[in-house]
């Protein structure tokens, strides 16, 4: 995690969540809607609208479409982001078939791998060998990437994708790769993520 | 995210770094070593084990089997985790055949689905209809869950999965579900992740 309790992160949820409620046809909310969507508190949703120039309407409640309109101006106008995901095993194939992502304005266009076997220059995503990678981004002028390599490999692409100029990496491998350099990183452990569900319920269940 | 921050939180993230050194076959390591590791700081290492009674030795850096032993009596015994995975779509299968799960004590014993197509009750993981899925949780006396269906049936199936009684869910549907009544979930969103990774890298170049 990059961070996790700061405005710019609730910021972002909030979006998140209002689009959602866009696409289900809603032209109003409430603070307690975009609470019950994020888990931020409704008082702290207010807080933050009233900082940040989102303004309610008269008989309570905000504009669906003011509110968008006031989080694009706040978080930068949110164009489509184009990826590359490097290790082709079953995570990344799973995030190459992922919807939620296209809907969201995240684009995978290359894979690359090492296996032979995976590589195909013709599918709809391109797997390449991961020897091309540096200068497939270079020359794609590349700014994002997703490592689902195992951990043995992760260094290594890491590199190759700080050299290819890649500036922003979210990185699956269970093993911390270090923001540094003017490149950030963003680790997602799936481990740690069952292991701190699994000690938070034991310990839950120790203290009744 | 449950936590983020907390001291178990970190004694977690130790225990899995001195796990994974152990068995590269190390027999000594050095706070700066797990701080690598684990993205904490070298000092608050330090802090933490001299807190938590985790002795080093007398040339500086502690002894891997005593750093375990010691983080074992005080996270708890860690036995092998048994979870059920509801949603067998790309990333729920991705899930089933994670390599890294197995080796950290994390077995998931079935799956659920609701398309037919995709039941095999005779699969080394058995799919399974979902409308079997609290009777199954129930008989089985399952703790935890994974959850990776889609936006508008994980209510559903959080509801279902409470009602067998389990009482960790991690769960990666693009909603949020609350932790409530004993039940811990752990909302892990990956369109989040890749959001917050883009607004860092953009601030982050716009500050130059």
């Amino acid at each position: 995690m990059i961070t996790t309790d700061d405005k710019v992160t609730r910021l972002l949820r909030y979006r998140s969540a209002v689009r959602r409620m866009k696409a289900m046809g809603l032209s109003r909310v409430y603070s307690d809607n975009i609470a019950d969507a994020t888990g931020v508190s409704a008082l702290q949703v207010r807080k933050d609208f009233c900082e940040e120039g989102v303004r309610g309407v008269r008989r309570g409640g905000y504009l669906v479409d003011s509110v968008l309109a006031r989080l694009e101006e706040v978080l930068g106008k949110d164009t489509t982001c184009v990826f590359v995901l490097v290790g082709v095993g079953s995570l990344g194939t799973a995030l190459l078939k992922y919807d939620a992502f296209a809907h969201y304005g995240i684009k995978i266009v290359a894979a690359f791998d090492v296996d032979p076997a995976k590589l195909d220059a013709r599918a709809p995503i391109p797997v390449l060998p991961v020897k091309d990678l540096t200068n497939y981004c270079r020359t794609h002028h590349i700014r994002y990437a997703i490592i689902t390599v195992p951990e043995g490999a992760a260094i290594e692409v890491y590199e190759a994708l700080v050299a290819g100029g890649v500036k922003g990496i979210l990185n699956f491998a269970p093993v911390r790769l270090r923001s540094a350099g003017g490149v950030i990183v963003n680790n997602v452990n799936l481990v740690y993520e069952i292991e701190q569900l699994v000690y938070f319920v034991k310990h839950a269940r120790s203290k009744r």
